[in-house]
């Protein structure tokens, strides 16, 4: 049972290995960095092992108090975590509370302003093509997804948004902006699936605005493995 | 009555100017031609008058004949309309029914793939920024617009698609895509407001494909006064 297979993908951050049950896959995280679309490379060390732990926390969390479908099975080993087979909606989901990164530089809000409502962005998941802003009519003309799935991965962004900024809150971190992928199970379910961690959140302690996520490898800050591992100090105490 | 007073703008294409009606301006069309956000310049002879009455022909019909409500009022002489005072809603209202251009560059789609539905896009107003791409929550929480604005916009600029493709199609036209801008009158009213021209749309000849637009001085084409002159001649038989 969960017996490793052989991988089918392997991302930036990520590997993804069939198992004896075609309806379950593995993860494994990497401890490999990319920004800006992959043109600039680097290592964080223990990064895979941080992601993995906040990611299956924080997805347990939504799923039991939030409501929201994901991908979460199991926790196997400190690199690797069971996952249900989806097949990846094509869309990168950004929810933001607070401008920065793309939307301060192509929207010109300076980056820290508090928006007066959450935001939410769809990218058009294509490394060719640096994952371009869309909207609703571009994912429906180019058959990205249904009205049907987009009005449910909206509504439940949202519901992810609202349950992981309180809980962020609680823990001292405001909850800047962050990227969510879903995905359709065999039986058609959109469920939340890819990773909640320091590589697709930003996280900035709520007293100090200190970045404590991949922004810090993006800009050249310092003190990268630092920040992922106040992190996981918040979430767990450690 | 309709006197022509001060300047209050100058546009890239057009004057716009006060009257001694504090709810009419008279917009006054230039030949001057500007490209990727006035990166290029030039000139296209005798655009300015074409593109007033291609404009007001098509205004007073879709008035009439669409119950779109616009700005339009009388023409005054050949290059001068008078219009209703409005404020510009800062967005730029994009309706594809062909892939072209920044979409087709953005989004990997061929140019000339017709869309399986018509997509509408909306970019923020802001030379500065380079009219960026932007959603409905973008223009919320930005303060563009109302999320009734929003609506009412979005139903108009569908209207406008619906007759317009319609009717360029009877005179040979294809209508690949085009930008609309609507203002608010001093009562609160949305309507049409701005331009419908070969600066502002794309038209191709349905049998030939030959562009009769602004994209022949946009990628250097040649015989960019022909173009316009062409348009007129379909509309007009001139």
């Amino acid at each position: 049972m969960s017996t490793k297979l052989e991988q089918i993908y392997e991302g930036k951050a990520k590997k993804v290995y069939k198992t004896d049950d075609p309806e379950l896959f593995i993860v494994d995280y990497k401890d490999d960095a990319t920004a800006f679309n992959g043109k600039k490379k680097g290592t964080i060390s223990g990064k895979g092992v941080i992601n993995n732990r906040v990611t299956n926390f924080l997805m347990e969390k939504l799923e039991k108090e939030a409501g929201v479908p994901t991908h979460f099975v199991k926790e196997l080993s400190e690199r690797e975590t069971l996952v249900k087979k989806v097949t990846i909606v094509p869309l990168e989901v950004i929810i933001r509370n607070i401008a920065a990164g793309s939307m301060s530089k192509r929207l010109g809000i300076p980056e820290g302003t508090v928006l007066p409502i959450p935001t939410l962005e769809f990218s058009y998941k294509n490394d060719d093509l640096d994952d371009p802003l869309i909207n609703d009519y571009h994912a429906l003309a180019m058959g990205l997804a249904t009205r049907e799935d987009i009005d449910t991965i909206t509504t439940l962004a949202f519901k992810v948004n609202d349950y992981l900024k309180t809980f962020f809150a609680g823990i001292g971190i405001e909850l800047v902006d962050f990227k969510l992928e879903f995905g359709k199970t065999t039986d058609g379910t959109i469920i939340l699936a890819d990773e909640i961690s320091p590589d697709t959140c930003r996280f900035w302690d709520s007293k100090t605005h200190e970045k404590l996520d991949k922004d810090r490898f993006r800009r050249d800050l310092g003190n990268v493995e630092g920040a992922y591992q106040e992190i996981l100090h918040r979430l767990f105490g450690e």
